[in-house]
């Protein structure tokens, strides 16, 4: 399908279903696919943080790539992400992910390396330039260890690089600069990645959301944006409330035991499971499975919402 | 070839000399690891951080791998980076790199992903149990953004999943810790990353180093190497002062142009263009270029080095 | 004057202006008084960092102290910072503010020294209970280089050791869980330190702000303050979007030859210098003076947002 | 006393001594100083990380101050920390210090506020510019949060400010920048203030050491030093790593309960309590007291180093 410009609404950043033997479940895939596409989302986010990318091998990409972008057959946007160290690894996904039906690209600036905005600017411009996909840029500084300068990022929009950006940086006035900016900029899209503030975000004028508790409640985070859309801020507040509780889950883990990741990803997975949406709740290695206790917390955080 | 146990010795990060298509230039690679054989050093570590390994799409990586081990042909042991963001892909990579005929695998631990001690545990006893294969672990906080516990890495050698440390940390005290412990674990082998500081490292015990700056002089680490081996502290040190001060190159790109990867690989790569070793200077995409001032700022390091 | 509980509002985080030779202007901070109380602010916050607090010596703290207390008599409550490493230093300003009339303290974590959850909660425990004073704790990680955990704020809050919070953290989800459970808690202030998202942040109940750009325009703020709490979050957003522009201020040093704090609290002085407030524009040592040019951009600021 | 130039030798930064209420205990202050001068060391730095200077009012710097001077009575120099925020305060600091009788001063970069090299520049010229003392640079990035660049500390040595340099920085490489560097500097100082790896720092040049482990173990570090300066590297070696299993007592402290601060400055006032050098083991609040159970470990750590 073409991208919708600017993207708007919610669109969630999948997760990727495993077996028990660590194999991408596709059939648990697409039943997730079928819940966030039949919860109203307005486009799905594949192969980013929340889908574990970090631990997904090539083969594994491909394989979600593949069984979603057939699976979705053009109802929704599909955006990949294509995570990766640098420039040349990056266009090697890029170049999997575009053969494989993708309609738009997802890329932070390099890490792991040790790097600068001219890098940055000239790694954007290179994936852009060669690919001729669009391209979000994704700020993600917890991961990526810098920050994307706002004045770059609108920068590399005016000239057509940069088709929207997912800011998860945390950095509210970075972030307004960019949406403030982007007003000049009918075809550039600006998204969150927070779960907890999205109709503040959609206040100030983002166009939409990528929340991964969205896998958990897609029709809380579209009901949000609707109430956000047609002005009314006291029923924004109210979902948004309630989903900031639902969000509790993701410390369900013991961090003396495990990380951030094994506990937030382990409980979007939890939750998925219980709700039925798929078969089973493994998490990729290394990560540390929540323990039948641990999941009983985010049973509890289901219940209190309405969703069990 | 076996390797020894422990490794021990001066074992450079190999450079990777690229094509100006940005290809490996497999002719400057086997000239490369000549000039490394020849010059004495005990060891080659291949797809390190100095081999550009964040930039080498897996194609790169795998000719790297080929060109070296026939080259290599066993004169001495080859030890191969799997640096990757977790154990699923840094898997994917170890196999390769054994099909290739690697006689180590050098990982850090998981990065990008927010990780904890438990989940590196996991990380390095999978990498090993599922491999089989000798594994050196790799603390490069600058890069991965989380620091090795010494006595994590002293239980993983006990245990006989590590092989080895190489510590680029910068953290003296568990570096010496980990030194200290390894008295009792004759196979083990401690190595520092440092270019600067190998004198000190050496005298404390340590078995070896990787400097990446032995691309540049591999008979001046050599040479260093012995003389602490042989208990000459005084010219140790003098010869690590002459390495002090050449290493001075990798602040040779300008801070407002280009981060340190560009300044410090580039400056490697136009030492051995200079010297004749490498055909081509240029460093992987989005890295920034020296500029021809910057390069003469190289030549005149090479120059009071006695090396041109 | 008895602390309205909670605290609600405009409560600018008061410059301190210098003469010349670096003594407080006491003229001037008069004047800057009058200037914040005629614009309709709720309070007044003291020795802040925006007050250059982190410059002043004791002599100094207390003339500040002593200056506004007397002149507002009464007018709006005055809270004043007691920043420093640790407890008993933190103590020691205590009892200089409150002998000076102070009506709240406000108060970092322990800093320069590590320090963890238990001791801070500790630090709070002792302040209040040695000073039986109003606390607020500031939450400020770029200069405290820890974050306040949003559960022992609240848990602190609920055992009266806290009677409100500063937060500066940008951690939106952090603050927005204070928020929450600070629903339960009828006498706690909610404040948040940012400039450029107090539209969002009174949106999501928070009753206050503590912006350092309303020592320019406290007329801004005020008039920002009145349209959220009357439910117009247009004109709010309007309003804060302009405060964005002006705040752009804060960038006008050069950074190859400043510091951020020598920029910003350069700007925000010179601006008042531009504006009659206060008739030396000095900050202290070691900061670095504006240059002309650098006035220039922040008088164009100025002259953009209708203030000069 | 004339401060010698350079400073040379062992320099231990004093514990601060204190009773059940938490005032200096100058008596057991004063057995201390015997303590450390009867031990052999060359110098004594009170008012540092390792004296809580960060936790003493400034009533008890003054105490501090006057009782070491009045009692060491010449035989060894006395260096005094300065440690606060930023020049102004600083200064305050020094006038105090200096009319009570310090021969050098010791000040870290300014903190708490964001800076810049050239405001650290500007910082240490006033500082030496208008007390006319010897300065000594404290580079400590864990308290600081920024790192002097050897460059600037090599300008400042050249142009007279800086006395010296305390280096507790761990960057390796930019401390033996500083020493070579320092070798046209005759009269300045490179002082280390690492406990494990001193005989790695006097091999590479350094001319001094300040531990704070050398309050409880003076004779060991002397020792060190004897060895190191006549040439005799394996003794030294040895010595280092008996003090190296002696400074393990640092982690006696639970991390779940309480900071490294409380931690280490409590294993050393507890080792220092069981030699029978000082009356009562308090830190100064907020700091968490050791269990009788982690000064069990503290007292196993003496007695297998022979120190009971």
């Amino acid at each position: 399908m073409t991208l919708p410009a600017p993207l708007t609404g919610v669109v969630p950043p999948v997760c990727t279903p495993l077996t028990p033997e660590y194999e991408v479940d596709t059939e648990s895939l697409t039943r997730l696919v079928d819940h966030l596409v039949g919860g109203g989302v307005n486009g799905l986010f594949i192969l980013g943080s929340s889908s574990e990318v970090a631990y997904l091998p090539d083969g594994h990409r491909r394989t979600v790539v593949d069984t979603v972008v057939r699976h979705v057959a053009g109802q929704v946007p599909v955006l990949v992400g294509v995570i990766d160290m640098t420039t040349p690894r990056v266009l090697d996904h890029a170049r999997t992910a575009l053969a494989g039906g993708a309609d738009a690209l997802v890329a932070t600036a390099p890490f792991y390396t040790r790097t600068h905005p001219a890098e940055i600017e000239r790694h954007f411009g290179e994936l852009a330039g060669r690919t001729g996909a669009p391209v979000f840029a994704y700020d993600l500084p917890v991961s990526v260890h810098t920050k994307l300068d706002p004045e770059l990022v609108l920068r590399l929009a005016a000239d057509g690089v940069l088709a929207g950006l997912k800011d998860s940086s945390g950095d509210e006035t970075s972030f307004r600069k960019v949406i403030a900016g982007a007003r000049e900029l009918p075809d550039f899209s600006v998204l969150t990645g927070s779960e907890t503030v999205v109709d503040a975000a959609l206040a100030m004028g983002a166009h939409g959301a990528v929340p991964g508790l969205a896998n958990v409640d897609p029709q809380g985070y579209v009901r949000l944006y609707e109430y956000a859309r047609s002005g009314d801020a006291e029923k924004a507040r109210t979902e948004q409330e309630r989903l900031l509780d639902l969000f509790g889950m993701v410390t369900a883990g013991d961090p003396a035991r495990m990380g951030m990741s094994s506990s937030a990803l382990g409980a979007f997975k939890a939750a998925l499971h219980l709700r039925g949406v798929i078969t089973c709740p493994a998490t990729a290695h290394p990560q540390v499975p929540l323990s039948p206790a641990e999941v009983e917390q985010v049973r509890a955080h289901l219940t209190a919402a309405g969703l069990l």
